[in-house]
């Protein structure tokens, strides 16, 4: 079990390093009979794309080669029925320029999966990172989109920027979702989000880099996903989430600050006319959807790869400069979000279809 | 997969409702000739017990009736050595007072799982949360107790108080842990220990209670743990904490406040001497150890049964008063100490084993 | 994952030396709200015992303790509805004669699983097998008694002795299974049963024992279950029969049989009138449950403890004469069929469970 | 969990339909630093190709393309390192004439995965029967081919046809293996292979078919290897030969024969000079591997594809004449060799990791 999939009901396996010929998937256990609409699929890798001033120059095509669970023929909608077997998906890597990467033979980059790859493997490969680089949450992002479609439409799953670079947004609770889109670091305070992209620029000229923390909101969810004591509904999501490059932290509900405060704060009561409107806990309840939305905090750290000069250990156990001149993002939360989104439903579809089998008895 | 299980190579699996005989657990693949200190065990289940004002007055024994895989001989130190087989065992539920739930059997109490288990299963055991109780952790801390002597004396596995109630203790870096055992709520900043002690016994008066963060540090762990992409040795972890009852959020390393530096500063780059010692990323780089400690913070909730006076939802989906006076914790994240530790153990002892693998081949 | 837990929604964990305290078991994924009628999973426990001539002497109360996963109060009928949460349960092991085999510590009996043990484990209790012994299949039929009433009535699992001591029984489409209890081996063919009886007593008369072939039909699965390609129903039905105790080999329908015949015999096609009488393919085809009842054979080496004298191989690979002393069946078959039975519930359970995820899709 | 994945530390999960644009897999925990020989996998593959009179005339060129798992580099050998992630591949299927399949859209084909596939999911891949096809296994062999080299030179995975069209082969441990190549059948007992030609070809002449039984050796299998209980060596074995495309039994060492035997007969006891030299066990004794060669026989029924006339039924539930004028083999076993070879490989190379973890310990 090397860590190459992710469910139990719902089993995404993903493979391939970012410079080999290709990145892909294969998504088990969709059930048969779903109509996919293959075009949101390409809209969701589209987001992922790097944009504007903040993203690498490296662009790649992203062009989905559907491989097999899908029956042959498009229905009317040019959607296509699931078969109840694997979907297979891969995606070519076209645009590596992995002579860059010559240079990174033999040193090891702080703060990336270099040095740890190869006390743990003794092999591996060096151009872009190989299978540690971001570019493997293509495959997360397809099968997410479809996720996302078995979730059907009642299920909204949406993250966008709260914080980046030190500024933080407004109260996501106060958001306008529609004006995500509009903003060049996806972050719905327009206000903020200018002020973040000046700083990001700020760093990137300065050949440093920015963090920043998504929020995540699942509406829709109804009570009772999730499995208890060990697969509480959260501590999956928590692991879907901490699995995406560059995550350090993860919160639902009021998380860390919640901490603070006293029982008789914190509890979701209900109002006096039986309506719970406070969301403390963040839609789950012992592990268990509450019928709330669920929210949740992620944090990323900032890029590792930055043009500053910095120390970096080289295979012979050598102290080095190093200078990372490849394309690079120098904030990649803004093309996180899909991913984000897609391993929450990826984590909720699967909850969805483990409650099939209880919801059978009730 | 109903979420009673937790690990790959070494899997918990845990049984038992609050009220209901017994709760227990099953520990299987755990290696053979292992010798092992049956009464460390019970000093760790010690450690969980409820301890000066903060806790409950339910009093447990939890004397560990050890039931399989282990060999039936002692040796020279007393100690059992582990026959590879399914290492079982369980602690009965002696000092259980159902009674006291008996108002509560048609009364969902906010912030408890009452309601989500009741729309999950359409039926629950209603005494003492059943299932849902964080008496299931007993099963945690004997197992974690095992895995902790699986790891061996290099690696130290070891939490405490760094926050509760409002108040903050100071940098865990600066710690002497064996003030640990005087805090009478396992802060080793003793200052805070009492500040702490104070406040959570003002909200105790005032029928409320408190939430806190807990402190984890893993040393002596070599590089190479962990498994890429989806089972990130930090991914897994999270997983494994924040299926803790209570917990809302875990970071590691610089966490949520890490989001905020730059590239150049977070980057955990060799001094001039080929050092690491910074170690802002918390001992794991792109999912697995690199050899200096894991450190990750812990957030719970303030606990939710309060004395207070507060609206809660019946069967009938109708609002009432609720008033909780059971016996129960004002604070649990000292009593959760040995719970996160044995939570980490089992993770890491699980990345161990799955090592061994690859190991082999280097 | 090391082998003491089976199945994939339904999955039972079972634990337990032959000698040790008790053997026991967790079964997980078990749906809520089923009323359990406990005193049926005593009588299949009974079924299990020894009975007649060809059993051991050891005769064990086998009284189950139930310890988890069922509400408090019965109901009007004394059954036990279940929580949705793991049933654990135990039974202990009191009638040990632990010093028979005081003088098998160092020697390696053949056909049993002591060297493999030692060169696997480097350890292993000796006392009554260990946990090799065919009494952790107590556990196995507890589980399974419990999955026959998951299937409901509709469903009815049945094994009965087909040939033993080399001896076959009719035809099994012919038999009145109602006499299955009148056969003091098992096998409804009472002619047969007396022949086997015989032979079996001889062979014990001279120190030595006797193996079977155990004919399973399951009747009343709906068409569709089963899983494609890797998990076969009658893939996984394999692999859970050949788990137990001294089974080496497993067909299904017409098994060796049927690879003699041409295609135009074999396949079950439809009679005119549209119906399919014949079942060459035993109810299973493409992997997945057709309707018609499924079928299997299983068989059962002979004993391999005998009290003839024969050669064996002690722990200083030394050659010494064995001649086994204890209490052991000259005949197991008879016994094993509620264990087949529970095997197959189980994994028919499963299968059922399984499918519930692809069926709200039709 | 949808049953295209199997194995446990070495995890293969295959996808595509017969038609569809490939046929592929990823096999996940393959140990990093081995060096890779693809050429094998060709050899592998070009044995499961169709040959003689009883072969389809489909005939697919099955170029593999790598795509991801190992170094991009080759060695001096022409080698290529295994990089410990996870190993992506596929075949394209070219050579497909889904007209033929035109006819067949509304009929189910008995002995076919037509219907149970049809209610299971509630559609399918009609063309060339989609999932259900054995053109799936190529994945495995070439999975397969992978697990051979994993294994090492010491163990020796082989495979051959004993008995087909009810024509047996000269015991197996007799025979010259190398005249296996010779066979038009893959059967080294030349005369009976000519003989099995010779009635194949009656058959087909007759638009009929045939089955058979393959022998499986596996040579140089230490002690130690297999997980005891529900995952005994051949339980596991069972699984994967079972799930094999048209098996319907599997026998281990004597396997039914031997449940006649007497248990002073089949225990394989040592000679007077301390070898065993016995092995109607089959090589497995407790569910772990005993050090001796590992057999057994696996049964495949006749090709159910005929060109005989029978009756079917259609999607109205109607009987109809059907005769199958597609491109079939009459006798499938042949090719079945490198299959059985691949999953035998696949769950030894699993549990020579499995237990690497224990071989620490000792």
């Amino acid at each position: 079990m090397a860590g190459n999939t992710f469910g139990t009901q719902l089993r995404l396996t993903t493979w391939g390093e970012s410079h080999g010929p290709a990145v892909g998937g294969v998504l088990d256990g969709f059930p048969a009979g779903i109509a996919l609409d293959l075009s949101a699929v390409d809209a969701e890798l589209d987001r992922r794309k790097p944009r504007g001033a903040a993203g690498t120059p490296r662009r790649e095509a992203d062009a989905v080669e559907w491989l097999s669970g899908m029956h042959p023929e498009p229905d009317a909608q040019g959607r296509r029925l699931s078969l109840g077997t694997p979907i297979a998906f891969l995606v070519r890597n076209s645009n590596t320029q992995s002579e860059d990467y010559a240079a990174l033979a033999d040193v090891f980059r702080p703060g990336h999966a270099d040095a740890t790859y190869q006390t743990k493997y003794g092999i591996r490969d060096v151009r872009g990172g190989g299978r540690s680089s971001a570019r493997e949450t293509v495959a997360r992002v397809i099968a997410g989109a479809l996720a996302k479609q078995l979730l059907g439409p009642e299920v909204t799953v949406r993250a966008a920027v709260e914080r980046a670079a030190g500024i933080s947004a407004s109260d996501p609770t106060t958001w306008d979702w529609s004006l995500r889109e509009q903003s060049g670091v996806g972050c719905p305070d327009l206000v903020a989000s200018a002020a973040i992209e000046e700083e990001v620029a700020r760093r990137r000229g300065e050949g440093d880099s920015a963090g920043g923390v998504v929020y995540l909101e699942v509406l829709g969810v109804p009570a009772g996903w999730g499995e208890p004591v060990f697969d509480k509904l959260h501590a999956v999501l928590g692991h879907a989430l901490l699995s995406i490059n560059a995550v350090k932290g993860v919160e639902f509900g009021d998380g860390f600050a919640g901490a603070d405060l006293r029982g008789s704060q914190h509890n979701d009561a209900p109002d006096a006319d039986g309506v719970v409107r406070q969301n403390r806990e963040g839609g789950i309840t012992g592990g268990i959807s509450n019928g709330r939305p669920i929210t949740a905090r992620i944090a990323f750290k900032p890029v590792s790869s930055i043009a500053l000069s910095q120390n970096a250990l080289n295979a012979d156990g050598e102290v080095q400069n190093l200078s990372i001149s490849g394309r690079h993002d120098a904030l990649v939360v803004p093309r996180a979000l899909p991913i984000v989104e897609a391993m929450a439903a990826l984590t909720l579809a699967d909850a969805m279809l483990a409650q099939r089998i209880q919801s059978h008895q009730l």
